[in-house]
């Protein structure tokens, strides 16, 4: 096989190109996950009656390996992105994955991918393991048959020139998710869900919505598809996971850090009420999204019905830059990851390269 | 090519048996939808990073073709169908299809296959249209491009020895949708989130969950993927369309026959109190779902809480009876079609013959 040349990552929309190989195994009910294997990057062939074509029976993840200045290669708590797939598998009716297991492949995958990791500040692999339904049947039911890939995409610092604080208008027709639905589970269909939502943001130039909770449109959920983060008179709020909130990794690891700083953070109920006040009363100091893709989106103005907050002047806070630093610079090796969250990606194991 | 054998439709699972051909039609942002074409049943080949897979942008419609007894093929509604399916896509974000297009091609591909449409009591040719989202890409927004299908599978009886109440018990945990959200489109995502609670059902032996609302888990909206309709000291109450409830084409129908009979209709929020109420004073006389699969499913047994309400008996009632024998009279042209409902697709158009 011809290794495709690698594109200069600057120039490559987000998750538009993929590295030469793709991990691949299958689960039926009695042989539960069976033949895992490294294969070259390759289109999957099913029948039009599949399940995931007419049901939806999915789940994925996304996480990014980062090259170090030293080229060492690593992940940011793959773990905990193996749990949440399990968890929102759960959601979905989906079996386990062996987590462990997935994340042996996962590194061998890695390794044998290690030129695509890409050099440059900002710059990552993006990787995406997903699972799909694939058994060819109309009748409404959980599938007897699943796929799990994990496929890798070169990526580019989200904000080429550091991080940029964005405009954001609360949502307050449609709605993300909603207590007993899927709200916490990565799931497919709960992002072209929002289309609709963020096709109007673009089109009035916001950058992203704030998503409110789905039975009183009161209470702050998220914002796109990040967590959401307030510096409310000097403590960090964000909303507690109330079962319609997707559980963060980065949202988690802020978390971890602020409280190592000794820095109050709460997570609490926050209701629009609640936080236009406190900018009316000029305590509202800094507003950022957090996720994997961005890591730190500061939030610069944020619109609720007529009313408009420019928070911080516009400009990204000093929680926000501090927190963006610390997180990438573990994330990059360039600060000691006194957490033990990043793990380094080894060279090939020999018993299963392809 | 040779032609699949047919099967005993009587002895094969629903939705598991598909026919010789099927339609397909792609779209792309500078062609629209083009390259419309009748094609063997083939599988369908994507990249792993096809949008279908990761962010759910998908719809798809139901609806049957019935063999008459002098061996006329009829279509119930098609074009209510193709409405609805534009009104799904319109959610999703998926452009509209020409619905007279489509409705011919449907036309087209079921003169093709003719033969398939099973002769027998209750039988029926299953007709399962639905478009994907085909973009390579990662990034979270809309597909630049779709495929548009229509596969065929021959299926039995849904209750083979006719219609039979069913036990039923009311939702509490997990929600099926909630207003601003994707309920009233037909879209995959809806289908496996609703997994969990019927796997439950299942479990403690009933054969659907009734969902309530999202917001006050007080109303009635649907029961399994049907809508519902209950007889109520003489008049017939089924949940308005609330902007979560799907708006299904045998509801329709019902609603327009029970009117046409002059029997007392009404279209409400129903809260589960206010029928247990009407329960315990002997004035809820029947319930049924209405759906395209089973057309009624009369419901003998209604579980909420630690209420069990045996409804007409555990027997189906007299307007569940007259509105099953009418409407599936109607769409096996065994009853006169006063309101124009049916279509009866002719001899193949020599044009597009394949
Ligand atoms: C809906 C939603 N919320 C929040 C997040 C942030 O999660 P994480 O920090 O694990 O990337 C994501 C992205 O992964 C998401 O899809
Ligand atoms: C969620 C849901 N509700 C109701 C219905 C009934 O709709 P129809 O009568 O058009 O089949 C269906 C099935 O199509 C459905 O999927």
């Amino acid at each position: 096989m011809h290794p495709k040349e690698k594109p200069d990552v600057n120039k490559v929309k987000f998750g538009s190109v993929f590295t030469d190989h793709m991990f691949k195994m299958n689960y039926t009910v009695n042989k539960g996950w069976h033949d895992p294997k490294i294969i070259p990057y390759q289109p999957v062939t099913l029948d039009p009656a599949a399940m995931i074509f007419h049901y939806g029976q999915t789940v994925f993840e996304g996480l990014k390996a980062y090259r170090t200045e030293d080229d060492q290669i690593l992940l940011f708590r793959p773990d905990q992105n193996f749990q949440r797939l399990n968890r929102s598998s759960e959601r979905l009716s989906i079996p386990h994955v062996d987590e462990e297991e997935v994340l042996y492949y996962l590194k061998q995958l890695i390794a044998l991918e290690k030129e695509w990791v890409p050099k440059g500040e900002g710059t990552s692999l993006y990787i995406r393991p997903f699972i799909i339904a694939t058994e060819n049947n109309l009748s409404v039911h959980p599938s007897a048959c699943y796929t799990f890939m994990i496929i890798l995409s070169p990526v580019a610092a989200y904000y080429p020139e550091g991080i940029n604080p964005v405009r954001i208008y609360v949502e307050e027709n449609f709605t993300r998710a909603v207590k007993g639905g899927t709200g916490t589970a990565k799931t497919a269909g709960n992002y072209s869900a929002a289309y609709n939502a963020q096709n109007e943001a673009t089109k009035q130039g916001f950058s992203q919505v704030l998503w409110l909770d789905g039975v009183e449109k009161k209470y702050i959920e998220e914002v796109g598809s990040m967590n959401v983060f307030f510096k409310i008179n000097g403590e960090i709020v964000t909303p507690a996971l109330n079962g319609s909130i997707l559980e963060g990794i980065t949202r988690k690891s802020m978390i971890e850090l602020l409280k190592s700083w000794d820095m109050p953070v709460v997570e609490k109920r926050l209701s629009m009420d609640e936080l236009l006040e406190a900018y009316n009363q000029g305590l509202l100091e800094e507003a950022f999204g957090t996720g994997t893709a961005a890591v730190i989106s500061p939030i610069g103005e944020l619109i609720w019905r007529d009313q408009k907050m420019k928070i911080n002047g516009g400009e990204t806070g000093n929680v926000s830059k501090r927190l963006y630093d610390t997180l990438t610079g573990i994330q990059t090796g360039k600060k000691a990851d006194s957490f033990n969250w990043t793990i380094q990606v080894n060279s090939l194991d020999e018993t299963t390269s392809n």
